[in-house]
């Protein structure tokens, strides 16, 4: 299963909204097909947005050379759109700025970068997998939280936080995953219990507030996080709900692990104060399957991200290395960033 | 309103679990009636439930009188089924137990002592609602957090930590409160935000895993919350989701305080480590006004508390004082406990 994939001048994404009730592919053509799709999340993660963003201006390139018009022009339109559609997601822009690399060679250098960046996402997912899995691999046995889905639904095949939990499970060291529901949109509940479930991987779904309980009552023994956004400084933004366990996690002296490729650490976000916070609509916490959850003169408020302070992050895994944030590593160094 | 009352040989109750959508009352007249209402959260909150215990203990005292049956060994037997019913909540049991204080007396006396119990919670309450005004007065206008509802539906008509709430709003300091859903029977966005709309004080909802966040990012002013147990060394049982905001408040230097009166002291109770925790159905988790939100297959842990460490408390409100925990004040002195 490849939740996001080309297949001839279209975009083929499984419907993440519709898990886990059924298994529905999207078949997108157009710019705005993806703009909608990505809104609502029905594609949804940091990588899978990378790759959508790259083959959404290989689309917009495509288009173009059907319709004859300005190729710059509407790759760049199309861009600027892209770009807006999730504004916390610095893979997004970074998947959009590798197609438009190309721009010069033309649609068919576009579609070739944007596949590139899929096929490099396979590899550095799973490379993220065996270097988390390493790193736990010496505690035994062991209990993990996870937060949000940060597992092959958020990549293209292999995920990053539950890329360390299968290379684990891989290597018999995984007694149970605890899965917060992630509410407002329980992707916990509905897409990693669904991963998990299909991998047949020992898990319970528990609710959101109940993390940092079970980390002080040493029930947890790691967890394994994703991550939108990583500041030069290492401070994380991740689904809502991440820096609870962080802190948690932290007073328990378990170990917080942040899985996510190089291209989510933003040297230009010098630290997490200058992350913006994308805010959601307030219906998405008010109501639930169409239903009405609060008195209906109730408002809401919905920041969909939450920053995790570097200090509080034992590691960053990365495809390339293991940052020790909490030690005082720092994530961009010039070897590394030159080789992104 | 009352939440819980004495009516002619009965005890009525508002059914919470309608809320916000209507205002039903019930009338439980026999003490497994009363034992279903408090399993399924019909009654809830720390002092209704002692209220709601003393009553019991009448109400099985009355109908060993009409039945002509052994007043003592039916009184006993229904206490122990009270007491069953919410094994955490210590103030369920205290309830009871001052009700069965007044056995010797017979029915009337028990009655007498149950509606004892009724009265002197309002009062306690509007003193924890004053005293803990009085302490974060200074702070000036503010932006509060709570978590589930410590409100008037907790109690029999002001609550503890909404008390509070409503004495700052009284002084006209409440710039808004944050209400967190309180995942998974929503008695933040049922309850507490029914409450505040009724009051006409500004809030808005959030869900669980946005406190610590907000509290980060220094859109919250403090914190308050209710308890369900306090153990000896003021470490404290609270609603599943609690401590989260606690470490947060902690890590923000933002006033992190406990409104609950006296009776749920536990000088029984040495630490937090020795509060058993109520484990409750899996499917609260799972599903949502009747529909799954998870893969078929999936399990769910549902602890219904967790545990807030003493140190992480800034000020226990109650009744009588304000016990500065986080700076090594103890909740169990000689003259306090002599007066309970």
């Amino acid at each position: 299963m490849r939740t996001i994939d080309w297949d001839s001048d279209a975009i083929v994404i499984i419907d993440q909204t519709c898990l886990p009730c059924a298994e529905v592919y999207l078949r997108l053509d157009t710019v705005p097909d993806l703009v909608d799709a990505i809104r609502r999340l029905a594609v949804r993660g940091a990588m899978a947005l990378g790759v959508a963003g790259a083959m959404g201006v290989a689309l917009a390139a495509q288009g173009a050379q059907a319709g004859e018009v300005d190729l710059d022009g509407a790759v760049r339109r199309a861009a600027d759109a892209l770009r807006q559609a999730r504004p916390t997601a610095v893979n997004l822009a970074w998947g959009i700025d590798r197609a438009l690399s190309a721009l010069p060679g033309g649609p068919n250098a576009i579609l070739a970068e944007a596949l590139r960046v899929r096929d490099e996402d396979v590899t550095a997912n799973k490379a993220i997998g065996e270097r988390g899995a390493d790193f736990l691999a010496p505690l035994g046995r062991l209990t993990l939280l996870t937060h949000c889905n940060a597992g092959a639904l958020a990549g293209v095949e292999w995920g990053t936080a539950l890329s360390v939990v299968h290379h684990l499970h891989q290597r018999g060291l995984v007694e149970e995953v605890l899965v917060p529901e992630t509410r407002p949109l329980l992707q916990g509940a509905r897409l990693t219990a669904w991963e998990l479930a299909r991998a047949q991987i020992p898990h319970r779904i528990i609710v959101d507030g109940a993390g940092a309980g079970l980390l002080l009552a040493g029930v947890v023994d790691a967890v394994v996080v994703g991550a939108d956004r990583v500041a030069a400084n290492g401070d994380t933004a991740n689904k809502v709900g991440t820096v609870a366990h962080a802190l948690a996690a932290h007073r328990a002296q378990v170990p917080f692990l942040v899985a996510a490729p190089e291209s989510t650490v933003d040297a230009d976000t010098p630290s997490g104060a200058t992350i913006p916070i994308e805010e959601r609509d307030p219906a998405e916490v008010l109501s639930w399957a169409g239903s009405s959850t609060s008195p209906v003169d109730s408002a809401a408020y919905n920041p969909a991200f939450d920053i995790t302070p570097a200090d509080l992050i034992t590691g960053l895994v990365t495809e390339h290395r293991v940052v020790r944030l909490a030690a005082g590593e720092h994530p961009i160094t010039t070897s590394i960033v030159g080789s992104v």
